[in-house]
């Protein structure tokens, strides 16, 4: 069966999205194959077709599914006989607040700590569209950002103090095993592993051996796209 | 069969703690009738028994358990024919997530918020060491903390976005039906109902109408209880 995930692409096809490996990690947990497309910032043509402008964009079996948490779901529905990502409903109901935990608490002082790094990793002809979006967004430029960017990854770091709890008394987020709960916040390790040189995590934090866990899953997913130099 | 939850009391036997009100629920989600037994902060030679010094403390069937979510855990396994409070061992290993999420990153600025009018819940003879240990934690008076109540209580209203999205999309935390990591947050909002006269929610804020659903729960159990004045 023909199944193709459309996914943001930067520089020297970089695939550094963490919408897009939430996605990647939950095709594998799923065993399912799938066909890569880059899409990158300046290419939104290439998915105009699934009625909206963002990635991941999962085409499966005639169905077009667009946001990461959507494909989450739709992946488990259709594919029950393989590998829970959810491991039921109640699990399902309180990843939905890992991933709205992870949009709307991690990923705002990480955005700030890496935006640079970011665009850094763009093609030349979709850096002026982000930089005008993101400087809006943020009421200052990139490059002020990125001096404050140590405060940023303070904050990041800070806000992880759960799932540090978490994983001092069981090996992943999801329990015993890897769940979806898990591959939100790969994701966004992930994302900051390929998009910044900069070590998001501390040489101490005990999230790091959970990072080596998830990020050894099949056959090393994560670990074999190059980190940014 | 004999069944004795120890919990906080304050002035004028007044059971704020948040702790102690996850196991109130839980109790209650259970269907388990409790014998309660006040604790006051100068009082701690009631649980000496137990071999630590914090409540909650259930004493059920024999067995003595500290600390509200061992107590979940230990509920959940005792009474596995009663309602779960997890929704399998998925549910509970998210469910410890949204635990640590409460107390490391909702509990922080909730508690600078309200502190003052905790101290101010307190017995007179508990009054002194609730300053000392507090002042010195936060390296400020309780006066100097009250005064910048606004900020702590907008912070701590952020931190709960991802809760606030969450509950966009669905009745309870927990997914279609309330469970404990429901229990877990409303909690923190009983404590601070019953201990200050700040309103914890902004008037428009979307998780006001999940709250109400919650303290309605068994016969309106967070609801019996008369809010501070």
């Amino acid at each position: 069966m023909a199944r193709t995930l459309y996914e943001l692409s930067g520089k020297s096809d970089r695939r550094f999205s963490p919408f897009c490996w939430r996605t990647r990690f939950a095709l594998a947990h799923k065993n399912l194959t799938v066909d890569l497309v880059p899409v990158a910032f300046g290419e939104k043509e290439k998915i105009v077709f699934s009625g909206q402008q963002l990635v991941p964009v999962l085409v499966d079996d005639g169905a077009t599914i667009s946001d990461s948490w959507k494909i989450a779901c739709y992946l488990e529905e259709k594919y029950p006989r393989a590998p829970s990502l959810f491991g039921g409903a109640t699990g399902q109901a309180e990843a939905l607040f890992i991933n709205h935990w992870c949009d709307k608490s991690v990923h705002p002082p990480l955005v700030q700590a890496i935006i640079f790094d970011v665009f850094n990793n763009l093609r030349a002809e979709d850096q002026r569209y982000f930089r005008e979006t993101r400087e809006k967004r943020f009421g200052k430029s990139l490059e002020a950002l990125y001096a404050e960017r140590e405060t940023h990854l303070a904050n990041f770091r800070r806000t992880l103090e759960p799932a540090r709890a978490v994983i001092g008394t069981q090996p992943f987020l999801g329990g015993a095993a890897p769940n979806y709960a898990d591959y939100i916040l790969a994701g966004t390790l992930q994302w900051a592993r390929l998009a910044s040189p900069q070590e998001a995590l501390a040489t101490d934090d005990t999230l790091r051996a959970w990072r080596d866990r998830v990020f050894g899953l099949f056959d090393g997913l994560a670990n074999k796209v190059p980190a940014a130099a």
